[in-house]
């Protein structure tokens, strides 16, 4: 191993307490050294001291690479042509998620890891370097175990979704028997982390009493927690959330202020993917309004074919600058710590001393580009390996 | 000079009429000979001629390179602190336009045109292969012809645009004598086009009769004519594009009945550029009223350091789908052909034989993932050469 400077940084987001000014902890004129894989060294770039390679980033932005912690990465099948329609406001009968569980269950390992693998390129090269990853297109425990298999390939972060949606041959009773009496035990250990779909408003996924019973399972069976609430309309999510001590709630479109205040008092991350909302033309959660009271908010993408097939962290920081008033600044920091602390991580989302060497580098002098510059491929992960 | 063989076309967009299915002229299977700069066969792969060199897009879909029909990319300086404060509903007082005409008039040569290399780089890294670039960042006579000069090195498709905005030394008067009386003959042959920025709401822009003047003037010198219309408010500028016959009128956020009436009785394609409403947190214009009235509608990115600066036109593409109600195929469509039209050109926008080769490759197999995959750098210029 040997150590890396990484210098010529136009602006270094550490998002380091004390570290520098405002909320991304921002440095100018810093140099940070990389060796073994961690950060060893992080102070100004005239007093750097040695290293067996020095890689000059020419003026550009350098930030903790962006931790994507909710996608839906292991599928298999094509559903452009039911996106194509709902934007034309057309029916269509492709099936929708039924199409993907029956693509994914048709494919062999290879296959699904080959797909899998190219996903995780096209994120690292737009500047993700940590990813958590969901099973839910098996829906039976072997393709479920199978799914959560492949994902620990690529991620430590990964998460059994077995109550993702009920499958077509299944009714709500006794597909939560196979969820709590069969995959629950058999996942146990083959995935860090458990979610629900928590969503009355929908006919396909769980109501709350449901929702509560494979938390608690989950719970009992040693997975940390994390929730899908209040997507499509109010309901019970966010606060069995806050009171189970998930790590995170995603989606948070529809609050009220029981919600909010429920966020606020507790340690549970509203993750707000707002990907979604562009891609099916639905309204954008109120960041400003969970900010203001104190949440902690990520960005992540919910990477998947149904309802937001994008990798880029780069649109959705755009999207929640344009769509949800953050500013580039919360955004970034949503992307990266913010996103840290919905995994419970504390080795990624900052460059400090200690933390892992996932550094992002931008073609471009500041932060503020990711939102300034939309749609241009400005970020990719720096290799300090 | 040699043959190329492009082939493995998951999905190839001609745009060419009887060409294929449907308004994109789809072929499925198809594969296309280039050389000499231009395309000399398309059709069945099977039946393909020989070649001196193959390239096999491996599935990938094909399309023509997008033309983008409006850029000002002759500029020097940096506004992303000004889109932050305006995100955050700041007043920020860092001189706007006039920031960008100091810095671009204070750059010698090489800077303007190393940067301008920069974001003509980065377009066709997109897969942008045609694009009009505006002067207007001058406004006098030397500023402007030097700044169509540069243009003129990256580009035959260049715009006069001393009529942009009066600079902080003139008043509308004093300004509007300069380009009449200097500029229009100083530049006439130094560009291919002549645009105004014809804005009534605007305090710095020109208002109807202002702006037929400069139109007037600029036709008589031989200048074809573009025309920035009804972006802020109503406004004469659609109307005045069609009756004095410019190529195209671009905006058209703020339309009345009779300047849809209008656009579809005449020859004036209109320029659509969501980007900037994206940008500026604005109400979209209305592309489905205008395709449904039979309006010619192209997509370009307005590129620009103030109110829009993305290159993406892709990310243009996902907008119009998002939030103008065009269909991927209309949008797909606009952004290529349409363009193509609203700049006069048969030679781009479509792979027909006898245009240039002019190719764009999807990291995907259809031009429906464009808008399905947002954010998602899929499309790259093809290197056919
Ligand atoms: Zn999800
Ligand atoms: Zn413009």
């Amino acid at each position: 191993m040997s150590a890396v400077l990484v210098t010529g940084i136009g602006e270094l987001v550490t998002n380091g307490p004390g570290q520098g000014d405002g909320l991304l902890g921002l440095r100018h004129g810093a140099a940070v050294v990389c060796e073994d894989g961690r950060v060893r060294w992080v102070g100004s770039a005239t007093e750097a001291p040695a290293a067996d390679r020095v890689v000059d980033v020419g003026g550009r932005a350098v930030l903790p690479g962006f931790v994507d912690a909710h996608t839906h990465l292991v599928f298999a099948g094509d559903r452009a042509a039911e996106f194509a329609a709902r934007m034309a406001g057309e029916r269509y009968d492709g099936g929708g998620i039924a199409s993907t569980v029956a693509a994914t269950r048709a494919s062999d390992d290879d296959t699904l890891r080959a797909l899998l693998a190219d996903r995780i390129a096209e994120l690292r090269s737009q500047g993700t370097t940590t990813v958590e990853i969901k099973s839910g297109y098996g829906l039976t425990t072997a393709d479920e175990l199978r799914a959560l298999r492949l994902a620990a390939e690529v991620t430590t972060e990964t998460t059994f979704l077995g109550a993702h949606v009920v499958p077509p041959d299944h009714d709500h009773d006794s597909y939560l028997r196979l969820v709590l009496g069969e995959m629950i035990p058999a996942c146990a250990g083959a995935a860090r982390w458990l979610d629900v779909f928590c969503e009355p408003a929908s006919a396909h996924a769980f109501d709350g009493d449901q929702s509560r019973a494979v938390l608690e399972a989950g719970r009992d069976a040693g997975f940390a927690l994390r929730v899908h609430g209040n997507q499509l309309g109010p309901g019970p999510g966010v606060r069995l959330a806050v009171e189970l001590g998930a790590a995170s709630v995603d989606h948070c479109t529809f609050l009220d202020d029981a919600d909010v205040d429920a966020l606020a008092a507790g340690d549970t991350v509203a993750t707000l993917l707002p990907g979604v909302e562009f891609a099916t033309r639905s309204p954008y959660p109120d960041a400003r309004r969970l900010l203001d009271a104190g949440v902690t908010v990520a960005l992540a993408t919910d990477c998947n074919p149904g309802t937001c097939y994008t990798t880029s962290m780069p649109l959705i920081i755009a999207l929640a600058v344009r769509e949800m008033g953050m500013t580039p600044a919360e955004a970034v920091r949503a992307a990266t710590a913010g996103a840290a602390r919905s995994l419970w991580r504390d080795d990624v989302g900052s460059i400090t001393v200690g933390s892992r060497a996932d550094l992002a580098v931008l073609d471009a002098p500041s932060h503020l580009h990711l939102a300034y510059r939309p749609g241009v491929p400005l970020a990719r992960a720096l290799d300090v390996g």
